[in-house]
């Protein structure tokens, strides 16, 4: 870390701060630039977390040298991390493709899809059994019974399924039915949801939040893996920005990025990212093309008629189509569909 | 609701659509522009939130002509609602401050500070006990012990105090302490926890989150009034934007205009806004000139040793400097402090 | 257009309305809600372009129905622009490679860059003569004579080039000497350029600015377009987000999004979409993927020395290994490179 | 400037860059942490504005100690500019108060609403001649002729007037006219232009770009400031945001952080800020009490009639009554209006 101390900053200001740092357990070293000096810290800065270091007097601002997280850092564990489900394995040479409708309506319509998604060739199921709505208005899930049907659905094609989880009282019954437990955009900095997840066994798929940057997200990723849960996966959903042509900017840097940042895998969402299903087969594309390891997509047998985010929802047969065009892109750069 | 359709819509997708609108209750009526045929629909829109009619074949874009909220709406209760805690009105010619330290460290700080704050003229207290942290190292609270403390700071000095809830199984101690239950930005769309504030009598200020719309944050005043409480207090703390020189970016202009939607009364958080304790003053001034109800302000015995938030914390002698001047804009626009 | 009344709208105001609306040349016809009253206009809406209708009494707020701009919409021109620069066809199955420095520094510099790309396969070389930097400390470009150094390495090479213009002064220069004429992000709405760009022959590359809406880049085409020069390729070099990992946010769901709104070509340039040469390869290849119609890559044949943008230029080397991956994601969706 | 090593540089690398520096004036001192190895540089560090170190084999990230401006700055100048115009000063106790339409319509249009706003207490008139629109085929404005007009209405009024430029081109003809140049939001970074405008006599004002930071807007005032013409004054106009309720999100706090970091006179524009001529005048206010030196305001004697931007337009006799609020908040900080 280090501190740019004010031009007009006293001697005495300096000499506070260097006291203040040794007594932090750093090392402190000051050197006197033409128009500022400056006081670097060797040691854990991590260690200063909770300590404000802008507010003493005589400091203009302070820059860090390390990255705030650790458990999920590529520095700290240069081994990727791969999250095995079933056989499915996250995080590995296949490029992971979760399939259902955005919210499990009825057991029919759950069992259809999941059989329409696994002829398709989709490794996953996901589906809503607690929806987070924009408007109390909206449907909200079907809770317990969703979770059942979503089940049942397994049971009959073998997916594993995702499904998310808003509440930390349905932390444990959620565990109970899930195979994946999701944690949505809107509640990536929801810490008290996000250390329950960690206390349970079932891996989390963890979305980045609106307006969250990627260091916020490896922040709440560190959360669930504080507590000792280490299978996390990180989803790229879109962020918000000014434009108002589609529901989200899917961040597709945020693919390499990520990648250089932490060992976690990373799952796309093309479906929220761009809000629109005509936008889904580029988008995924896209996405296999800069190298996420999963892609995360809404598919509806009857789009029209959906509870919600219909129009983001694929038909089945054109679900089919897509995961065509992604093989080639996928085998093209020497992965697996 | 404005269905625009496609220029290349065809009469059966125009009828079917005709025939949809009908069974959902509405009024359809059908006029043909030169370039774009386009259906109106009478009736509450509001019963189509769960109905994705951008997904119907031959349909371009979907135009809303009625708000989404309606408890929190201006058109739904014009008078004013004025929530009264104690002695303190928010929402009537007062304009009120609630001043206290980021988070509750120990019982003599929260005394010493509840004291300082009182003598400067502040109506109401501030103080965390369950901390929402980007980071899982940095200091999370003291939990039901913080609420202790800032319950007896109460005891000494008669103020009333506010304080941030974060997990719905919270919610019912947090009530039997507080005057005023605090949801944070970070949880602004944690609708499990909107909901469950909604279910107890405490009045609460619900902070807009750091990316969310105005009418986003009325979406989620209506979780709670939905569920039967009405005392909701609205907070603009400022958003996330490119600018890297403040910490948030305060939207000042979203007074006025919450103001002209809804009934609710506005606080503003010039502290989080800001980021800085030297921009506090001038923000606050600000607020208070564009018509706020209200300002929440950190306030810290010794900024330089808060476990949180230091570098945004005023000192007390510099709050109640601020206080002085915020008196005076008060006046000038015919209310008071 | 749709126009909506406020609740409280008299029948005054709304007969008001009518006429005026009569007077520019609309229809207009009324339609009564339970909730609201609303005026539908049939014809041109762009007439209305210079009339502010939120402006008159009773009005709440104006829903467009059609598109601003005219020229640039697939709608008005569904065939898609080919842009023919020498042998090299933009908007065709090829996917066209344009590479080269940031700036010119020198002759030897531009030249032995243009020899290096060529043989790495690029179709066309970049540099600039004139340079828009944030600092007026910083190298502001050689002017005319990078103008010459790029002819001369066209004529050792072959490769046609693109350069930017930034003063409506030197757009006669810059078209005597370019191929493709480009102008930046920065001055994406200089509206003064965009015309006199466009009373000349050179095919315009028109970058997104930093926080403009696809359709205000639309916009910015129709400027250019309104003039007389048809010939404009648009460009995708990422937007401002609060994200702060990368230098700015390539959106890339700007390819298929304008793809379904003109007939434009679409470039993507990743050196300044991400900011840094190691995501120059993912994004090329994402970009590739969603289907645009080119890229435009910064390569600097020692970037440590870079007089600009050193830190998003590949190596030549580097640059040869990027285009043969590159080549491969154009064949698996069936273009080449 | 501080240079962050990989955790993986090896001597070599660190060797090469410190001799690196050496070459370029710099003296550096190497530090090694325990995760991190840093190389610290004394020395004017914007000698290194070309040079991208982030590019040299080895490094992490680059850490700026000052900031990129200098004749701007308030460390370099500490004394607050003050800029005179006829009787009017500006950056002094005084709030100047600019006003009038959007663009000038008429002769007999410019005169009567220069005459309204005098009548009223404006110190300035403002109005456009060149006008930078959206839409090629929206009105762009008389030129010359309104420029004539102008300075018709400043002779029958005695207020001198501010209007824009956009194209280096007509910069002498605007000099010759007007008493203050503007630059507008889209041509904050029209480099070109703010060099051509720096080299004239005129006071300019800038308006911060749609999405500029602070740190850009201060950066191109020092364009104009190095090129000779030190008379420049900022103009907060508001910033784009996710926010679709108001045509802009006024950045209210720019206000005192640019009065931290520059000697400038800072100018409000609540007009565009908002966007809604309602949302002026608590705007205004807050822009007062924040402490800005000035406020430029859109009046039009007929709104509904306004060529351009007619919705942000206060009438002459809601601007009166703006400005009776507006002086009492400027007494109540101790300044006037």
């Amino acid at each position: 870390m280090i501190i740019v101390l004010r031009p007009d900053a006293t001697s005495s200001q300096i000499d506070h701060i260097v006291e203040k740092t040794k007594e932090k357990g750093l090392t402190p070293f000051v050197t006197r630039g033409v128009e500022r000096t400056i006081v670097g810290l060797i040691g854990d800065e991590r260690i200063l977390a909770a300590w404000d270091l802008e507010n003493i007097p005589g400091v203009e601002k302070v820059l860090a040298v390390l990255k705030p997280f650790k458990l999920a850092s590529l520095d700290f564990n240069p081994e990727r991390t791969k999250i095995k489900i079933g056989r499915v394995i996250i995080g590995d040479t296949q490029v992971v493709v979760i399939a259902g409708p955005c919210a499990v309506e009825s057991e029919s319509q759950i069992i259809e899809t999941a059989q329409k998604v696994k002829e398709a060739g989709a490794h996953m199921l996901r589906g809503g059994a607690f929806k987070p709505r924009t408007s109390p208005y909206s449907f909200q899930g079907l809770a317990e019974e969703g979770l059942k049907y979503l089940a049942k659905a397994r049971e009959e094609t073998g997916l594993p399924f995702v499904t998310e989880v808003m509440d930390t009282r349905d932390v444990a019954l959620v565990n109970e039915y899930a195979d994946v437990v999701q944690i949505g955009a809107r509640n990536m900095q929801n810490f008290a949801l996000l250390k329950e997840a960690g206390k349970y066994p079932r891996p989390v798929l963890l979305k980045r939040g609106l307006s969250n940057t990627m260091e916020e997200l490896l922040m709440s990723a560190e959360y669930i893996m504080s507590e000792g849960n280490m299978q996390v996966m990180l989803c790229e959903r879109g962020i918000r920005t000014f434009e108002k042509a589609t529901r989200n900017t899917l961040d597709i840097s945020a693919i390499p990025v990520l990648k250089d940042m932490t060992h976690l895998p990373i799952i796309v969402d093309p479906s929220h990212g761009g809000g629109k299903w005509k936008w889904v087969a580029p988008l995924s594309k896209a996405a296999i093309a800069a190298g996420c390891d999963g892609l995360i997509i809404e598919v509806h047998p009857n789009p029209e008629e959906a509870v919600s985010d219909g129009s983001q929802s694929l038909r089945p047969d054109k679900f089919q189509k897509v995961m065509e065009e992604l093989k080639v892109i996928a085998e093209a750069i020497g992965r697996r569909l």
